[in-house]
């Protein structure tokens, strides 16, 4: 058994159900909305109690409500750069904004990376008469490279007092 | 001239006066430091207004101020995927989360994409006593995909009455 | 069940039945005949009232009816760039001609895009005593980049006063 | 000397002299505003008149006017898939819609392709109060596949009395 | 069913009844062998008459007739660059003599392609004492590119007066 | 010095005398012109002869004419899959025609390729009043894979007799 | 069926039966254990002696016999490059040594390549108390390029007299 | 001016004075040897002292200085694979033994990922009469995926009761 | 039978008994953990007296298990670079330190390798207060590259003596 | 200063004196002419001995003949597979026979790979009637995979026995 052919057939019940996600996360619940999806799409684990619950929903086997909470090979884009419009718009703003967002977090916080492991997402919708907006809100703790050896104590953050 | 000597000569400035990116921020004004930035990296145009003043600030000829107010060919990252640690995390996130974001996004607002053009963004610190987060606000406008010649006037968000 | 194996069944139907793509347009009739191939071809998603007329006439399951309705993982093409001659000349014209579209379209209307979301086209014969053409009309909503922030009111259109 | 360098000393003289393309059309004639902007660009050579013109124009040496009337190795995006999202935007047109080009072309021409080489287009603003829309037309020759050795006049035209 | 599968249908009634390709082109007839050829491996369509007489050869569906006749999705080698060495050395041909072949075309010409649509082929074996020799001959129309709008009656061809 | 540059010294030459092809044929002679065409692009050498008779026709140092008789790094393509319309007509040949010559010519000579190396071309231009026609005629010796070791004296050219 | 359907159907029955390769070269003998090891792994045809004395030994039926005696499509690696240490140390060799083997066999041969048809391999052990060695031993033949045309009989062999 | 116009003046330094890298890590000092290296060769940010001292060291300007300072786009390898045998190896360890990182390291830790920022390494001789080693040591702060919105407490660390 | 397919059954089973690596490990003994889970995973092939305990673990055939003993066609990554986070964190080591760990080794080394066959590892826990650490341990056996014919006895490692 | 930069100087000061690689060998010498050539190409280091010979042989600097004893970053092939016909046939040997190499190999010395590192090689020509023949050898030491933990003493090669 492979992690896709359990997402496949998670995705077969709930078309032959006609659940919503909604419906999914408050049969689940005690995660994140967005945690819930990405496990159900094969790219997070779900821990115990929610791999039990889902497993009830769902008529899963034993094997398989085990295998919901395995960590899976990550990695959901059939092929890169995505070729669906709506996933390639966020492809998109990376390559455009990526050496911005590199130069404003550094002179922010220093040399590091915002994680994407210890990461926490919300979508909302905003309403706007012009049409309205899908907002995002992204927060991921800031991870600065580790400079071993280091015997200096000025605090190197860019040019801050340049 | 192309646009990425320009970009390369921006950068060489500010190493040499020991310039923050907000203080030219605050130099340029008028638009999000967020659009400044991409527009120094080659990414964005800065409407005449702010190519006048980045034309003060950095001593520029009259080309090179139009050319900063010309909409470049995009696209920033030397390589994809990216090889650098800070820009690849949030490649990493499209991979991971892509077809999560296309089902909740789907199953709000129905076929279409968050607009990579209309849109705006935001970073802010999140002070956090397990280490400060760094907290990105995405909102882009949400395009419907048209159905052109559709004569049905039934709502298509998904199967939310299902 | 994947989009690709209703596809597959689609075509199947098609040439056992020796249907045309017209005929196929006029059963299912309320959207333009370009939306109602590129659904059968798994691109778009059929409106719930064209897929029920589409799971009538092609007697599908109430599932499969379903998946017609959803919003499917674009991107159609075997592999890039494509192999089949038919669809590689179009894709020769993005390459030959992409950056005069580039070039010309910025400067009627500005820094920004056509929506390939907020999109129409239409195919027609055009009889010519040299050999018949090929007329394709492509209509797309012009979608300016936003420059938020902007305290500047002067239009930005390239240097048409210039 | 390389083509990529004559584009590049056009465009440099185009944004010293502040000309737009309307100017440079106007000043080359005798040739679609699309072709001489390609030409401009490297995608296409000029007929020996307007090479002429545009020689004096831009103020070019009888080598560089040689060089415009050459057939150029055509192929103009620096990488592919395009990063710029305006061209990108016509390249998605292809993935989503490539097949379905394919079926309807067929379906009404029989066996063929629409050609890139005996091919016109023309772009337009469309007014409308949702906001102005880019409208392309593109008129191509219809090519058929040559069945050498074929003995049998039927024509070949899909299904279309099926 | 895809195209492929036919393919190998086809591949494994000639292998199991021992058939040569001459075999099959007299019993189909009509057309080139060349032709006949390419559509049995599933890159020409067969005309009509030609599909129905190989439905018979080959004890073949109606469907599958059909498919014969319909006009497939090109592209015949599995990976590109082609691993197989005796199709590579055609691929290592256009890699060494294409920039030639572009030159001499476009001198004797003038700016246009051989078509690749409206194309014929003869494979013959060519005596030799020191070796058998394969001889190709190809014959495609050459296709000017068409100079719309031009107003200038020059030929263009090269620099042949020069 | 890399023989790039000194096709593209070769070829700033031929522009500026305004010589065709032809006359660089008749100048060098001794050789196929599509021989001479190939080694001033940089993918054959000149024998010691035409090198010669190209250091006087061009003005070449002695370093400049030992280059040209010197095998170079062959493959003239700047990026693969062709981008120049021209050129890639012949790769989409080998593309959908490629398993048909496989076929065609293994059922001729049995097990082996034509040869690229001891290879012959000949380019004319056919008359034909729907459009003149470019006639390619390749001759390239065959190359049959040797068994070594085979005790079998058995000919093995494919099913013939079957 | 496919050709690597019968390799991994000979793979299997060599597993079950517990066979070394030395043994299948023995049973079917009358070529080098070299080629009937490629054979197998689906990379050469078996002359028609020896694909009879591989259908009795692995029970085949006619048409996998059959098979075995068409030339496959070559191309023995599932990606490039190859991922497995042993094959990737030979595709190492070419990289760090090609260059080097080219200017060796011209500097020796002149213009020209060393045949990987009409070529030989041997494999020996070599003993060495420092570890034994793997001995390959090649033996191509060498074809020169043919400059057909060439009038001038000079040998071209570089600059050996020099 | 490039970060790697900086790392190729270092290389070209320390080769013309004949330095060590052991050379260079003491007269920079205060560092881990390995993260003077990298940063050397354009990979790390040097802290202010020791952008310092490596400026004195050098000869460098005061750009160069702050250069060293800014956190650099990273990624070292000219071209992915690496040609290199060396750096290879390192490339063949990932592909062969990355999966049992994933198993082994999950199983121990739980869902997560060892850092590549918080992250320090060692590299040392080990000495052995078969031949020395080469030892390395690498440790990295293990960061467990959030699930955020996780109201269940189980410890979640694979199977270990099981 | 493919080796990935036998790699899908022990998971299979894994799972289904709800086993850790650790309980494998114990079960199938007298070989690193590191190797066993690796030879699981189909990267390296189980030691004859291995591959029968595991035969007897798992429950498998005897071809199963003599398949167990054969060297597998290494590379576990299903596509590069890894899109699973933690397996890419490895990759990204070897992208920015790889230069690094090239500079070292040679200096410390000469020229040469640290083999990746002649090689071992070992994981540990480590604990600390500002999270778990992850240590890896390597350690591969130095290979210098050999120069055959050499008769200059001097020390060749690097400019230690400089 | 990179090292493509002196193997560029190397060969135009080989073009301009007129020498073959044999003159540079002797001139040289210490060493195998394999390794000479790949040196100066830029692929092996040279000793001292012999990097002080090349340097009063083509008049280098004190840099450059450091550079040349510097192990370098190998891989000598512009881009890959490579174009030109001679490597190409090399790259052609490792797809076609690889998993012959590999099946052989491990017959007979085990599980492991042949030494790229430890190898030797020796080019000569072998006269031959119907046309000489290149002759390589290739000596690589056997690497056996090291299965460390291994407390089973039984020979592991194959299935000899079996």
């Amino acid at each position: 058994m492979k992690r896709e052919d359990l997402t496949e057939k998670l995705l077969d019940i709930k078309r032959e159900k006609g659940w919503t996600w909604k419906h999914i996360h408050e049969a689940i619940g005690g995660l994140s909305p967005f945690l819930i999806t990405a496990a159900c799409l094969g790219q997070m684990k779900l821990p115990k109690a929610q791999a039990k619950r889902a497993a009830e929903l769902f008529g899963l086997t034993e094997a398989e409500e085990r295998m919901l909470n395995e960590p899976p090979y990550r990695g959901s884009i059939p092929s890169l750069p995505p070729t669906d419009p709506l996933i390639y718009r966020f492809y998109e703003l990376v390559m455009v904004y990526g050496t911005t967002f590199k130069e404003l977090i550094q002179e922010e916080f220093g040399d590091g990376i915002m994680s994407a492991i210890d990461f926490n997402m919300d979508m909302a919708r905003e309403a706007n008469n012009k049409g309205d907006r899908v907002k995002l809100t992204m927060s991921g703790k800031f991870l600065p490279y580790k400079y071993y050896g280091n015997d200096d104590d000025t605090p190197e953050y860019g040019f801050k007092e340049g």
